[in-house]
C-alpha cells in the first residue's frame, strides 16, 4: 500500500488518491478547476498516481473508457464540477454502452458553499445519474477514502459500470483523511448449465448464428467460438460496435453485424437460431418509417448464453466443451492484399491500414462510413485489436487512442478516423504529443458528415442531400478543415496523401519514428 | 406567417420550423445528426430559417447563447440526443446563468423505437432539466408546432431561461404538422414604488454602492445609474461577469466587482448599502478555507431594487426620476491611451485592444487572469458592449463571438481570449470561416492554465504550482499549442506576435480585411 504522512494528518485528496493507488487505480485523465486543486496537488505527494492532463473532459473521459478496456482494469477520471461532468457526458456515455468499469471523479464546491448558488452551482448528481450505475456525493473527509475503494468496486459490478463520485472541495482540502485498503472486484457470473444446454441444441440444429459481443470478444473466447463453428457449422457474427474484439491473422473469421437495419436483417435472414454470446439481442442503431427495430428475423429463436455481465468466455469455453470437444478453430490466414494503387478510396486506404498493420496493434475504429469496408479487410491483417464506438456518440477516436496507447505502452496504436468525428474531441491528438504516445491516426477526410447524407437521402430529399440549404448543414467544405495544419497546432507531426502509394510511404514514416502521427487521406465520400 | 405546403400534409418538422420562424426564432445553431435529419431537411422548405452548422454542440449552444443577449430575442439549437446535448450543456449552464431566453431542440429516438435501448438511448430529460427551466417531450405531431411556440415563450419567463423540447424522430417525419401562431413573451417585472422608495432612502446615505447586473446593464439603464450616482455620490459596480454591459466612453464610469473573494470584499469594504439592480447579492465564485462565501460586508444593508427578471432600466429611471431629477450622468472619456511599446504583456495587451477598439465593437471577454486588467482599459475606450462568461463554464468565448457576430453583421466583433479556454470549444472558429464573420480574436497565449496556478498557488503548494507533477496539470506548454497553426486548420488568416507594435499592426490588418482573423499574442502568465 501508498506510503503518506502520518494518517491523521493527511487531506482528503491525499487519502483518496492514496487509496485509488492501493485499489489499482493509478492513472487519472484529468481536466481540473480550482475546486480539484488538492487532488492535483496530492500527485506531488502521491507518486504512483499518474496524472494526465486533457485538453478538454471529453477527451478525458474517452481516454479512460479505452484505458479500461485495453487493461481490464478500472479507470479514472477527474472532472470540474457539472459543467466539466457535461462536456464528458459523450464519452461516458460510450463507456456506459461498452461496460466500462470507470470511476468519475467530479470536484464540487464546498459543502458550506452550496447554499450560495454561486455561478458554477448546478444539479451534477442529476447529470451523473444519466451515465452512472453509481453516484455518490462524499459527506466527510474521514470517510473520503473509504467511499472511494467503494466506488472502485462498484465500477466493476454489472459487467462493469461508470461510478461518479462527487468530491466537496472542503471534503478535499481538510485533514482527517486515512487510507481505506481495496474492495474486492466483483466478478462475472459464471456460465449456467442450463443455458449451455439449450445454447448446444441451437448450434447443433443448421442455420445456427452466435452473436458475439462485450466479454465475449477475447482471444480466448473468440478461440472458443471458432471450435464451435468449426464443428457445428455456425456462423459467427460480432456485434456492430465492439468494446474490443481480438481479431486478425490467426483468429477465427467472424463478421461484423452490419449498422444499417435492412442490411442487418439480410445478414441474419433465415437464421435458426441466435446464440447470445456478451451481446444484446440485435436493434436498429435508429428507427426509421416502415423499418422494424428488432433485428431479429421472424422465426429465428434467441438464446442467451452469456450476457455482458456473464463469464463469456467461460460460456463459451464449456459450450465447445459440449459441441465441439476435439475441433480446431479455423484461423484467417495472415493475408491482406496489397491495394489498388493511384488516387486513393476507401477500399484501398483501408486495405493499406491492413497491409501495413503491425503486430499486436490497437485499431480504433472511428471509421463510420468507410468502417464497413474496414472490418473485412483487416480480417486477415497481423493479429489486432479493434475498438468501436460502442454508444455512437462521436468524437471517440482521437481520446479512445490516447487512453489505449497509455494502457499499452509497448502495443503500436492505429487510428482509423473519420473528419466530422474527430472534429469533436480533436484536442486530444495535444495529450498524445505530450506523454509522446504511439499512436498514427489516419483521418479520412472526406470533407462531409458523409453518413448523414445517406440519412438524409433515406428520408427521401434525394438530391438535396449534396446540395442546397440542407446539404449545407452536412457537408465539411466551405472550408475545408486542413487536418495537417489542426495536427500540427497541437503538436503531432502530419502529412497529407491523396493516392494509395502516398498512404503506403506515410503509414511507414509514422511507424518507425516514435511518438504521434496524423496522416491526412484524401477521399471521396461514399454515399 | 410563413407559407407552407397545405397545412394537411406538412411533415411535423416544417410545422415546428415554420412555427419557430413565426414566433421569431429564424437562425438554428446546430449539429445534427440521423434523428434531425427532418428538420434538416424543412431548412429548403421553409427557406426562412437560417441553418448556421456548428462542428460541436458547445459551440452552437455558446453561440446560441450569445445571439440570444444581443437580439434580445430567443435563440436556438438543434441537438441531437443525450451525448449531443451533454456536449452542450457547458453553454447551456452560461445561459442559464445569464438568464438567456434559448430554446434547446433535442432530437430523440423515434417514440416506438424507446423500448429497444439502442446505443444511442439515454435520458435525456435528466440531462436537460439540469440547465432548463422548461423541459417537454413532443408527443404527437399535431402538437409539435404548439409545443414549440410554448417553448418559445418559456424561454423568456423569469427573466429568461433556458427551454428544452424533446424531438422524437416519428413526430418530425410524420406528416399531420400544422402551423401554431406565436404566443406572447413573458414581459419583465415593472418597478415596485416601495423598492424604489427604499433605494432612494438607500443611495441618500453616503456610501452606498449600486450593484449592476443582468438587465441594468443596457444604455438606458446605466444612463439612469449614471445620473443617481453624480447626484448622489453612490459609487457604480457592475457584477463580475457580466451577461451584456454597454460601456466605453459616453457612459458612466463604473467599476467591475473583482473576482477573487478577498479582493471583492475590500472594494465593497464600508459601504452603507448595497442596491442590487438587476444583480444578485454577491457570493464568491468559490468556496476557500476560512474565506466566507458571503461578499456583503458586516455592517451593509442590502437593498433590492430590481432583480433579474424585472425591468431594470425603468427601476433606474424611477430612481433616477427621485433622487437625481435634474443630475447630468458624468460619461468617461475617449482617452485610450497608447499602449506601451516593445515585448507584450497582459497590461499593453489590453491597452492596444482598448486604443484600436471600433466603435460599436462587441468585445467578448474570456480573458480570465487578463481580465483584471481589461475592463479597466476598456473604461475609456470607444463606445462598446462586453459580454462575459456568465457561469464559468470556460470554452464560450470563441462560440459567443460566432453568436454574437450573427446576431449582429454591422457590428464589429473583438474577443479577447484565454488559451486553455479557447481549447474548449476552437471548433467555432470553422464556422466564423464559413459564415464569413468578422470577428477578431485576440489569443493570449500565456502556455498555462493561469488562473489555476494562482489557485493551486493559494492551496499552500507554492512553488509546485510552477513545476513538479502537480504544476504539469496546470502548464500548457511541452508542446505549446501553436493557434496560427490551428486557426489556419479551421479556415481563418492568423498572425502571431510577440510586441506591441506586432499586435497593433495585427489589429489594424484584422480591422481592415473582411472575415475572421486570429491574432495569437504570445505573453507571460501572471501569477
Amino acid at each position: 500500500m501508498v506510503r503518506l504522512r502520518r494518517a491523521r494528518c493527511v487531506r482528503g485528496a491525499e487519502a483518496l488518491v492514496g487509496s485509488l493507488v492501493g485499489a489499482g487505480v493509478d492513472v487519472c485523465f484529468m481536466n481540473p478547476g480550482t475546486s480539484e486543486m488538492h487532488f492535483v496537488q496530492a500527485l506531488d505527494s502521491v507518486p504512483e498516481m499518474r496524472g494526465v492532463l486533457t485538453l478538454f473532459e471529453g477527451v478525458a473521459t474517452g481516454a479512460a473508457d479505452a484505458h479500461a478496456r485495453i487493461t481490464g482494469r478500472p479507470a479514472a477520471v477527474l472532472l470540474h464540477l457539472g459543467p466539466g461532468l457535461g462536456n464528458g457526458i459523450a464519452n461516458l456515455h460510450n463507456a456506459r454502452r461498452a461496460g466500462t468499469p470507470l470511476l468519475c471523479v467530479v470536484g464540487a464546491h464546498a459543502t458550506d458553499h452550496v447554499h450560495h448558488d454561486a455561478p458554477l452551482q448546478s444539479d451534477i448528481t442529476a447529470l451523473a445519474g444519466a451515465v452512472s450505475g453509481w453516484v455518490h456525493t462524499c459527506g466527510h473527509t474521514r470517510d473520503v477514502a473509504d467511499d472511494a475503494v467503494r466506488a472502485v468496486a462498484a465500477t466493476t459490478e454489472h459487467g462493469g459500470q461508470v461510478a461518479t463520485l462527487v468530491l466537496p472541495a472542503d471534503v478535499s482540502w481538510s485533514e482527517g483523511g486515512a487510507l481505506a485498503p481495496a474492495l474486492p472486484a466483483a466478478l462475472p457470473v459464471p456460465p449456467a448449465s442450463s443455458r449451455v444446454a439449450a445454447a448446444a441444441k441451437a448450434v447443433r440444429e443448421p442455420g445456427a448464428v452466435i452473436l458475439l459481443g462485450g466479454p465475449a470478444l477475447t482471444a480466448a473466447a473468440m478461440d472458443a467460438a471458432g471450435r464451435i463453428a468449426a464443428a457445428t457449422g455456425a456462423r459467427l457474427i460480432v456485434e456492430t460496435f465492439p468494446r474490443l474484439w481480438d481479431t486478425g491473422a490467426g483468429r477465427p473469421r467472424a463478421d461484423k453485424l452490419a449498422y444499417f437495419a435492412e442490411e442487418a436483417l439480410a445478414q441474419l435472414e433465415g437464421a435458426s437460431s441466435l446464440v447470445l454470446a456478451g451481446a444484446r439481442a440485435p436493434v436498429s442503431f435508429f428507427g426509421y418509417p416502415g423499418v422494424p427495430g428488432d433485428l431479429v428475423p421472424d422465426g429465428t429463436a434467441v438464446v442467451g448464453l452469456a450476457d455482458a455481465a456473464s463469464d463469456a468466455a467461460a460460456a463459451l469455453e464449456a459450450l465447445a466443451a459440449e459441441v465441439a470437444p476435439d475441433a480446431v478453430a479455423e484461423p484467417a490466414p495472415h493475408d491482406a492484399p496489397e491495394p489498388a494503387p493511384g488516387p486513393l478510396d476507401v477500399a484501398s486506404l483501408c486495405a493499406a491500414v491492413a497491409a501495413t498493420l503491425p503486430e499486436g496493434a490497437i485499431v480504433i475504429d472511428e471509421a463510420l462510413t468507410a468502417g464497413a469496408l474496414l472490418a473485412p479487410a483487416l480480417q486477415t491483417a497481423a493479429p489486432h485489436a479493434q475498438l468501436a464506438l460502442t454508444g455512437g456518440a462521436i468524437g471517440q477516436g482521437p481520446p479512445a487512442a490516447l487512453g489505449a496507447a497509455i494502457a499499452a505502452p509497448d502495443r503500436p496504436v492505429v487510428a482509423v478516423q473519420a473528419d466530422g468525428s474527430a472534429l469533436y474531441t480533436l484536442q486530444a491528438l495535444w495529450t498524445q504529443a505530450r506523454e509522446q504516445l504511439d499512436v498514427t491516426t489516419v483521418l479520412i477526410n472526406n470533407s462531409a458528415y458523409a453518413i448523414l447524407r445517406v440519412e438524409l437521402a433515406r428520408t427521401g430529399a434525394g438530391e438535396a442531400a449534396h446540395s442546397g440549404r440542407a446539404g449545407r448543414m452536412l457537408t465539411l467544405a466551405d472550408p475545408t478543415p486542413d487536418f495537417v495544419a489542426l495536427a500540427t497546432g497541437y503538436g503531432v507531426p502530419a502529412r497529407r496523401v491523396e493516392t494509395t502509394e502516398e498512404l503506403l510511404d506515410a503509414l511507414r514514416w509514422a511507424q518507425a519514428e516514435p511518438g504521434p502521427h496524423l496522416v491526412e487521406a484524401i477521399v471521396p465520400a461514399l454515399g
